[in-house]
């Protein structure tokens, strides 16, 4: 099945790109293809409306670790719908490196179980493609506030 | 127009290396060229003369934004005075992915708007071939107390 | 001589796979290669038996710089020890980048010092293959709380 099927069959809807504050000009590309290597940059949980979902905070003190599970999941979707964008068809794309960074109250070292929303998900829709190195680490801040933001390496095929 | 000719219209000047201690031999590499691809190590803030420019400590607290962006720029110069040293040619290099990492005190989460400094100054000279990928993140220390320390991964043409 | 000849010289012995609880599969490959390149997750210290190796927490208030020297040591040796089981033969890698993270206290800002533990070794085993470059900065928390966890990328020869 592809994975724009397995999205469907799921019930998963990609968000539009995060959209800048009007008349600015974002100074960095959210997937930067060079030959068959994709960069891609940090991202965060999107609703399917393309809006920044919530809740905002350090996992450990303002966010639970399921939230924070979920926020990593729809930090996938955001990735993926970036993904469609840049490259057209999803299937045309394996997974390299994943890493997941988790702003994080002091004391709190399960990163791994946060992160674990994302890789789920991608090795869900992508089976062996979707098999990838990763790091889930413990951030002092991120953007905005965002308990999750998760920047990946991929490669192009076909 | 030429990189190099870009930096003189602009009267920028790449410093040199940063200096080891006497005797010292650092463990790493500035830049890692392995086939058309080059790593770069992460680097910080330096002024014309090769030393290390201030000011030191958190963004947020001890720092400005104002002041970080100009930081993320001087890091900029020292990342391109490492890639003309590692290339010779800098209009070879094509830009693919920055890691922008900024101390950030508690509750400061504006790290893009720092690490613009870098990727502004990046896109006017490079114009197309200075795209990049991008994650602009939260640290909670940095060596030598340095605001800001940024790491990429670039091609090589040519 | 062989990397694994010198490390047999130095009486240094690589570590069995980390043990994931029973029943758990990890959502993630240790070392994920595609194409000529290899992806390595973060690693942390293990011992020749293949558990976690301590001491545990920040280093700068509960680790020395010695103590995490250390176990930047036992790092590279866990993910020399993926490496092999990855790619059979560890002559095969020419190293291209590595990430040093340092679970830091507050004010501590000497993590060149402690990644140093793992790039010395590296240029110790390999020479001129060891060549990498690298960034070495202070993360808010790391898994389990770790005091050292490192990424690399890698390229494979032969």
């Amino acid at each position: 099945m592809k994975v724009e099927e397995r999205l469907a069959v799921l019930g998963l809807v990609l968000p539009p790109p995060v959209q800048a504050p009007l008349g600015v000009r974002l100074p960095f590309t959210p997937v930067r293809i060079v030959g068959d290597r994709a960069f891609v940059s940090g991202h965060g949980p999107q609703l399917p409306d393309g809006s920044i979902a919530g809740p905002f905070g350090r996992v450990g003190a303002d966010v639970t670790v399921e939230e924070a599970y979920v926020s990593a999941r729809l930090t996938a979707l955001s990735m993926l719908g970036s993904l469609q964008r840049a490259v057209g068809d999803l299937d045309r794309v394996v997974w390299a490196r994943v890493f997941g960074m988790v702003a994080s109250a002091s004391g709190f070292d399960r990163q791994p179980s946060v992160i674990n929303g994302f890789s789920d998900l991608i090795l869900d829709l992508y089976g062996d493609a979707g098999a990838h190195a990763r790091s889930a680490v413990g951030m002092a801040e991120l953007p905005f506030g965002l308990p999750v933001e998760i920047e990946a390496e991929v490669v192009i095929v076909g």
